[in-house]
């Protein structure tokens, strides 16, 4: 699969997300070790075989999510693109919706546009309008 | 304050959390509604005003933190760089390190090269080597 573009590989990776659909996962992402994944709580993962390996266990015996994204801020030049997303993520089961911040990293290669780095975290507070961030526990 | 290059906002912004220093920290941010910061465990914040007000909270009232940094990986082209960086941060009161993983975006403006995005997460689980992420939460 080519990607002619940064939104069209972001596409994929949601769509990816939400078949638990390994298979399209392993068509968004680059290959090399340059490559790096953060999950939300978890560590650093650099290299396609460990970013798509921690795909494969997250999809495994995982309910289908409902996820939803909203782009909240693009910026890029020449073949490299950064996308801040609100990704919206719930479950049949899970009554509450989980609003997770990423920052998503495309790159054109040769086979097309390609993700380089998803670094995804989990607000554990929430943001007071307004506060300028006065509530949130220190960096 | 001009910065020629992303090492040196870089440097300059690690100095400015090394000594809770407001001024300096505010050198480093670019001006306007694009720029994000997201600290651990916190939400989105957009715009100049907002994220450095969120810099002054986490600063006022903080004893001096301890803070290294190790850059993990690199990409960029032409006026824009992003960086993956592992930050060790301690306290004099505090034993334990925490590694924080971030990702920081820089962007040569008309004043020199400026922060845009720092989005900051603590991992909740250690990782196993080699174990491709197995013991990471869900997504």
């Amino acid at each position: 699969m080519i990607y002619p573009n940064p939104a069209a590989v972001e596409a994929a990776f949601y769509t990816a997300f939400a078949n638990l659909d390994l298979e399209q996962m392993t068509t968004v992402w680059a290959r090399g070790d340059e490559v790096s994944c953060i999950h939300p709580g978890g560590g650093l993962l650099r290299g396609t075989r460990d970013v798509l390996q921690s795909w494969a266990s997250i999809f495994h015996g995982t309910e289908l999510p409902r996820i939803s994204h909203r782009v909240v801020h693009t910026s890029g030049e020449g073949g490299l693109a950064i996308h801040v997303v609100e990704e919206h993520v719930s479950s049949a089961s899970t009554a509450r919706e989980a609003t997770v911040i990423a920052t998503n990293v495309y790159r054109r290669t040769g086979d097309g546009w390609q993700m380089t780095l998803h670094h995804a975290s989990l607000p554990l507070v929430e943001n007071k309008a307004g506060d300028g961030g006065r509530s949130r526990p220190l960096h």
